[in-house]
């Protein structure tokens, strides 16, 4: 039986500010990043959505940023090494203790944002994530994009990776993702955005925007969930990987 | 033997900004109540505060408080009773990250400036901080004034309580502090504080503001480390309390 | 011809999180209380909104209020008066350089939330406020509730000072507002809080919660934005008021 | 009689945090390039140094930086041009509040740190600082390196443009700094720094770290304050200049 897991970033509201539907998505999902307040998230919204993930033994992610609440960690920055590794400690073991105290745990890491797209390339910083999650607890798994020197040092280190795709959005024919600027970067119909992911499930492949079939070797899909039409989208997904019968559940 | 735990307030740089003497202090006290962030304390600060306190052995405190960086924790905030037990959650975990990964880990909790002066009375947001530790790890011992309502609360929910009395502090002759508003409040001289201190610890007594003498049954003694004097002042009360053979170490 | 002038809180996002639909208010309301950056607000929001309400002729008023994101200004904040001061001199500052940039100005000072409720008794904060507004622009009206220590402390240091009456807040017979923690605080029927607003604007007089009749003697109503709901209760608002002939602008 | 003018870096202590020594330093120099609360500088701290400056007569420049106390405004941030544009607006406005509540205003802007070198090269960057200078007030002149892209950008925007040389920093035989990470990069001697000031100032030419004397035509000549060190290397480069009869004085 197929087997896939589904993230997606949650605790993402901040005070005042409500963004996602966290209840609906944790009903989806098998694994939630969950931010842990530099970025996104207070507190309490943290607590509340590591209670959600929890009661649904949903597997819980530490979403790490950098320090940018005005930027929801989008924007670039050149943080030194060693106050990035710590920032990362900080950030983990935040999170660890609201998912212990809601009766879960951190189970993996996925990095967020601009620091996402960053470790793409930058071996600095992706070491000095790398550091963090070895420093934090050696045994935690570490989400990333397959070829990304994110996840090359931390296979080095001896980390676990994760190697997800991306159910909305376009890919180029060399598996890259098209980028934001370009028309066409993000899908936003429902049923072709849930058919492509049961082929990467079913099939490992996904069409590219010139119309040709590429590889996607992915043991997580991750499916966005901070806009009314994103939770369709992931109902959507959820529904038609159900009818085939695939084995739904957190990557081991 | 007559034993005695000193505590100090560190970690409490943040950026570019120093703040007291770390190395030194930690040569000196016996828990380092480090700071967590909110009011005080970057992760890059405090991971290396950690580092210091866990090669000499000095039990990890976390020093918890309003987030507040504009006012270092000074100034009182209404926050909810849920926030702030979520805040206080979320302070203990990022610290306790850091200090694992720097070999310890953290061994108590005292809260810090406004929050630690409102929690002598406020009864709510002290429930909130009782609400927090016990959620985080209810083997965990708090650090506060003596017959505060916090530590009455801590105690009726079961948590260990560590009572403690002030190096620098003038008392009135009800056993309270003299407010820091009055002339006389905050002592200065190193030999004085530390022949005080020396009474404290062998005989449980301390001498009033207006002569007298009563008693402070406390199980660790504040010193302060924010200054140049307040190094000067540490290490007369180390030498003083060394010479008479006490025993310095954290409190059981 | 009855005149008023209707205020609206605007300018409340924060980066990534959107809050209230600015442009649809300003269509509506006549004086806009654009945050200033300390509880919501980041300045490319406030750029945004200004340019706004600068084509419109809408008046932009300065929202001042404590330094708390993470509570939206909700939360009092025992802030000394020294700091409070530079403060608000900061927030009116900043928002009248975006104002200037945008084409306009700040027009008169609104304080927001736990600030604007701890000012009716809180003497010295509110004093704290006066000398703010003095020391920026001393012609500057200032926004506030009818018999507040605020308004009594602005009118004793010469700035002119407007009342404003709330559009869906319930009154006690007394003449103040029913308690957020009460049933019934709020209103919610756009057709019922209409017609509140119309018998305030005309016979300068509203049914308390006890069903009595009292005097309100407002020169502006306060209507909220930050939710679907609160649009269209504004709308229904103003229609009404148009209906009547009422002439609806900005107070002198 | 030659004349220059001297800036330095104040306002820059935070909350508890203290940094500088303001008081002496305006004593010394005759422009202010005052934080603006973004990457240092808290309300009341800003109040009170424009306050020493507006006493003194020592004119006010707008020290903007990125959003980043965490980093001191020291780390590049890949801000989008119309989110820094507004950035810097609402900074130079909220100074400027401060300084006329403190009897004098905004004579000038100096981007700091991260910003001021990311803007040597960074059009995108420079145009939006420019645009930010023009849109608050078209009549205040920047203050940058030679030769920079910023310059560059404020000229042909019809900006005034002053430049400024380093008194303690090492000179490439390219004119150009050498970077702070080579050894030798900044000096620390106060009577060689002066003397190196003094023909700056009467001979338009500096000695680079090889020995060979260059030419460096600025109008103002950059002074630390931010060390006690600083402070001494301060008053030794005004003692030389004030003994050679040097006209020190704001530039026009």
């Amino acid at each position: 039986m197929t087997r896939i897991d589904l993230n997606s970033d949650l605790g993402e509201s901040y005070g005042r500010w409500r963004l996602g539907d966290d209840e609906t998505m944790l009903d989806i999902v098998t694994s939630a990043n969950v931010a842990c307040g530099f970025h996104a998230g207070d507190p309490a919204t943290l607590l509340s959505t590591c209670h959600g993930a929890a009661k649904r033994a949903v597997r819980i992610g530490a979403q790490v940023g950098y320090n940018d609440l005005a930027g929801f960690g989008r924007r670039f920055i050149e943080v030194p090494s060693a106050d990035l590794t710590a920032e990362i400690i900080y950030q983990i073991g935040a999170l660890d203790g609201l998912a212990r105290a809601a009766g879960s745990s951190v189970g993996y890491v996925k990095p967020h944002g601009a620091l996402y797209n960053a470790i793409v390339h930058h071996r600095e910083q992706a070491r000095a994530v790398v550091d963090a999650v070895r420093a934090y607890d050696a045994s935690l798994p570490v989400l990333g994009l397959p070829d990304s020197v994110f996840l090359e040092e931390a296979e080095r280190a001896g980390l676990r990776v994760v190697t997800e795709a991306f159910a909305d959005r376009a890919y180029t024919p060399a598996g890259t993702l098209v980028s934001r600027r370009e028309p066409g970067a993000v899908l936003h119909d429902p049923d072709e955005i849930a058919e492509r992911v049961l082929r990467m499930v079913t099939e490992g492949v996904v069409t590219a925007i010139d119309g040709s079939d590429i590889r996607v070797g992915a043991q997580s899909v991750c499916i966005h969930g901070d806009s009314p039409d994103a939770t369709a989208v992931a109902v959507a997904v959820r529904r038609r990987l159900d009818a085939e019968n695939i084995d739904i559940r957190a990557f081991v």
